[in-house]
């Protein structure tokens, strides 16, 4: 086989065989085909598609190159949650601990922020000592001692993905399906866990910002996860507007503590719990929904999840005084109110504008060599459907960047719209499989 | 700008700007923008197209990157020819000096082999001792001695299209037409032409394996000439068998050697003659059809083009002695004829199964690094029309690579169909402009 007539096939609108994809995928892991074969190849997926059998053919070849973690020896039900990344998405804090106290494993694998979306590793980076970079040993000591873990991708742990994921973000190829779904899949196949519950986000703060675009790639993500023998459920969630009230990664940590405290914002209240029922139910731990439900919210209410957390984050290094003592989290020097110009109801708050002021603010990062700032980002969001007065603070800006400053308050200015007529909060959940 | 915002725009098919084109294409030859963003722009370009606008502003920017060689000083009107590559096309090896001893300047910048197709230079550097690199002041010197002169391009002419030639052949970059018009003009605008005839070929062995695909090359061809202020001639002619007996590298040198002293395939010779027409008359030195057919036929029956190849090898360092005598050419160590199974009338050679067939005894390459078996090749070619009976040799395969032999001789026996009902060759011809 020589490269060129694979990517000659693909451009040409051919389905490739599985040992196609395999001596591609091998080959540019082990360094033999070069980036420039990959990134002509990644364009003529990205334009030309691929089948379910090529996607499902994929997927195997990127898990191939690498080593996987041998999770055999939990007891409990190994589910594990993926959001495809939204502003303020900081459910996986809160849901690993809770769904681990009703006797669900999650051996969790997550990825860093890039571009608008934050990433639950720069989360959990921004708790003092926390180790994110666990090897298979450790890990599996975190998930048997508390039921939970959650780490960084080893190098070695499906590398041609950490290859293609980079060279995919400076190549126009991201917003294709079968490369997000074989990315998606392979590295939570690399845990081995017997079930995968997806939340799907779709609107301005999300990478597919149309429903119809987010419905294809939950049903391809879904039909290809049961392909290769996983359990498979999945939500389509809202994000035209932050989830919570908090963007940014020590200011999202805290938001979290809030609702294992039993308060935090209904919205990702409402979320967690919709997705904890599906774990539950996949890992066959709760018999029911109303069964479900009552066992999540008795282990928020008794805190039980909330000392959950804090022994994980104690088992990976961390100092649980932090989730105790929100002080004890970094904090940026600048906050910055947002006055309301005007009285009314709080009719669109566009996640995507968020997201920007927050990555302008030190949030994210625009290359994926930047530094993240754990402190910055944005607080105390209204939501749509809320009342403000004029000078009300619509949201708090936290940033160590005098400089960015004036453009993030424009940007954040800009990403309210109000109005004198009464508006509902959207629909959560806009599709389940 | 950003390399990526340029590449995504061209994969959601919209229209560069002429800055963006400039912007991407003078960073690709400066280095500044790696091969990865190349070939992922290249893929969007061949799968989305470009319009007449980019197209010109691709080939203007590609020319800008470099040097031009000034030919002013040449008194004989200058017309080039170009091929857009077959399976077993030497005939710029015969009509350069050809149509030079007819009063025409040949300055001939010409390729390397790309995808299945040989390159004339790598036909001319199977000549010993050949340099096919020579700088301006060399290349005018040849000129003006004996009227034509084929380089392959100096690193500073068109440097963008050096590296991007060499990064299609191996990212499947190869059949889009605004690559291909723009890397043909911009190189051949290079030494300041005043028109240019193309040999445009379609079928199995071209890039164009359509006749329809071919056609709208030709026209996008002569439409960016146009407006480029070159005077443009194109011939739309047949490549579904390959041209002539021979194809790889010294054998094809063997081959054209042969036409030159009048005999050689009947087909190479009126392709040539049908070429040379073109360029006499567009080059004002012969009244009509007629009379340049007379001349060119003079010409070759007189021995005097053969002569004049011959100067021209050694002005370029090469040994005229090889034409004289192919045993100095060099030659494969393994011969291994291919049998006819049964008897009848050659009705498919298919010229892509034997580019593939030759590339794999070693004649072409698959990666820009490779090096290329001058004597490597197929050979003794029987065409289509011809009778054959069971046993005979329907080709003679030349290479080194005993391994490769197996394969190669697959997929040449399967390029021939034959059969017992009468078969005419097909027409030369398909189209004129």
């Amino acid at each position: 086989m020589v490269p060129q007539w694979i990517i000659e096939k693909k451009r040409d609108g051919r389905a490739l065989a599985d040992e196609e994809i395999g001596f591609f995928i091998q080959g540019y892991a082990s360094g033999v085909i070069p980036d420039y074969q990959m990134a002509a190849l990644a364009m003529a997926i990205t334009l030309q598609g691929m089948s379910p059998d090529e996607t499902v053919a994929l997927t195997r070849n990127m898990l191939a190159s690498g080593i996987t973690l041998d999770t055999s020896s939990l007891r409990n039900p190994k589910i594990d949650k993926h959001s495809t990344g939204g502003i303020g998405d900081k459910v996986s804090l809160v849901l690993a601990p809770l769904v681990a106290c009703c006797g669900i494993a999650v051996p969790m694998i997550a990825g860093r922020g890039l571009g608008l979306t934050g990433g639950t590793i720069d989360k959990l980076e921004s708790i003092p000592g926390y180790r994110t970079h666990l090897d298979e040993a450790a890990f599996l000591h975190v998930l048997h001692t508390c039921g939970c873990s959650i780490i960084r991708a080893m190098d070695n742990l499906v590398p041609a993905d950490n290859k293609l994921y980079a060279l995919r973000d400076v190549t126009g190829t991201v917003p294709s399906i079968p490369l997000i779904v074989s990315s998606i899949l392979s590295k939570k196949l690399a845990a081995q866990p017997d079930g995968l519950v997806l939340d799907v986000k779709w609107g301005h703060g999300a990478f597919m910002t149309t429903r119809s675009g987010a419905e294809a790639l939950t049903r391809a993500l879904v039909t290809t996860g049961r392909r290769l023998d996983l359990r498979m459920a999945a939500l389509l969630t809202d994000m035209n507007q932050p989830l919570g009230r908090a963007v940014g990664n020590s200011l999202e940590v805290a938001e979290s503590v809030d609702v294992l405290r039993g308060n935090g914002p209904a919205d990702v209240v409402a979320l967690t719990l919709e997705l904890g029922v599906r774990m539950l139910m996949m890992g066959h731990v709760a018999a029911d929904r109303k069964q479900a439900l009552e066992r999540l919210r008795a282990k928020l209410q008794s805190g039980e999840a909330f000392e959950r957390l804090k022994t994980m984050v104690r088992l990976h290094g961390g100092d649980p005084r932090a989730l105790d003592d929100p002080a004890r989290l970094p904090s940026a020097t600048i906050r910055e109110p947002l006055p309301a110009h005007r009285a009314g109801f709080i009719q669109t708050v566009d996640a995507e504008a968020i997201g920007r002021a927050a990555l302008l603010l030190g949030a994210g990062r625009a290359r994926v060599t930047d530094k993240v700032d754990p402190t910055a980002g944005i607080a105390a969001l209204k939501k749509i459907g809320e009342v403000v007065t004029v000078g009300e603070t619509l949201a708090i800006l936290h940033t160590n960047r005098r400089d960015r400053l004036e453009e993030a308050r424009a940007l954040s200015a800009d990403a309210f719209r109000i109005t004198v007529e009464h508006v509902s909060p959207p629909p959560l959940i806009a599709l389940e499989i």
